[in-house]
């Protein structure tokens, strides 16, 4: 697969996650960036870029590399603090990138998608991550509700994100030891056997006229919210 | 101006800000959607909409309107309470939008955004923020270091998000009484004289590989938290 932009390129450069770099291309100005110092790359025009990576939006450099490393979704929830985001069917790839970069900037344990009508880690889910992608572990399951299931008996607390009056105040649980933040699509919220697999649902305050933040901004709130209710908003050293 | 979407079209209907709503043009299937009943819709092909709009992205309808009525800055601080966003230079009428949408989900009293350098509300930015900008109050000011004394002159304390160590966790403060929240566009922060206006720095903290938010991830979780420092968390009666 082709990810492409600086971000995503140089993330997979230095990523963590094992995504096997093959072929770098870069135009003549890009390619004098100092962070591609020691990389090979092959200086390509504008337009053999946009043929390589299918987008426009690659700002002069692309790179083939292997296929997404999903993590093993029972390695999520090891810490006894883990703090996990799952995805009830978020299927723009933007929105799922934009998720990534919060829940990677916010220091979550990891991610879980389901198989099956959601996004995947997709080059423009990539790109909308600005590279996060390379640093957070992501994992897929069949089931999310199964799933869900399957944490609560690995001693996790599974919090579901809902607008309905039954949930609590997003600010009234502490979120101590492993958690699991579950959200919805945007529109739709959780689905019925997803949010009943939840122990609690919680909900942000409604202030304004319009009726919903979308996904990678209620997942700003609530999981910096869950750090600062942790006392957890420190830096982590790196 | 011709506003496009179904949000912004129908926001701009039923807004509280006054926009003059001129004309509004649907395609034969968007015309019967019940939120448009009463309403003079004249019907149009998909292609003469896009024509009308400039923008493939609009659902099948749009409307030619008012120019976007801007609010008094004088006007924000009048409440005792009041919360006042300020962008410095944030030039994407997309993050402009998304920031609209966050401010006004959170129930804020103004967004105030400097005449030169910034992203105005553009159809897109009206596109970008789900239609909340026909709801929130956005003034325009020629000078935001200058502005933000005269806040702080009017009783308000000033706070800057930045990255910089000497910030301040951001949920330190209490953010209590006449609060102005200053957020910088992507990649630069705050312009020192910007910086230099502020009562004090706060910033987030940053536990991920990746350096930062959005401006309009970082503006939920900030608001957010103010609302829970506030007390304030609580739905508001409409």
């Amino acid at each position: 697969m082709v990810v492409y932009g600086r971000n995503p390129v140089r993330e997979a450069l230095r990523g963590r996650r094992q995504t096997q770099v093959e072929r770098v291309w870069a135009t003549e100005r890009a390619s004098s960036e100092p962070w591609l110092a020691g990389v090979a790359v092959e200086v390509a025009g504008v337009d053999a870029i946009e043929d390589l990576c299918g987008s426009g939006d690659h700002q002069g450099i692309c790179a083939e590399v292997g296929g997404y490393p999903y993590a093993d979704p029972g390695r999520l929830l090891i810490d006894d603090d883990a703090l996990v985001v799952a995805l009830d069917e978020v299927q723009d790839p933007q929105n799922l990138g934009a998720v990534v970069r919060v829940a990677e900037s916010a220091g979550v344990s990891g991610l879980v998608i389901p198989e099956r009508r959601s996004a995947e880690v997709t080059p423009a889910a990539g790109k909308a991550s600005a590279g996060a992608v390379e640093h957070l572990a992501i994992a897929r399951v069949g089931n999310l509700a199964n799933w869900l299931a399957t944490a609560k008996e690995a001693g996790a607390w599974v919090y579901g994100a809902a607008a309905e009056p039954e949930a609590v105040p997003y600010d009234t649980p502490d979120y101590s030891g492993r958690a699991v933040i579950v959200l919805g699509s945007e529109g739709r919220g959780l689905r019925p056997r997803v949010a009943a697999a939840c122990d609690q649902l919680v909900r942000l305050p409604q202030r304004g006229e319009v009726s919903s933040l979308n996904v990678a901004t209620a997942a700003a709130a609530v999981l910096y919210g869950i750090l600062h209710f942790r006392g957890d908003g420190v830096d982590r050293a790196t």
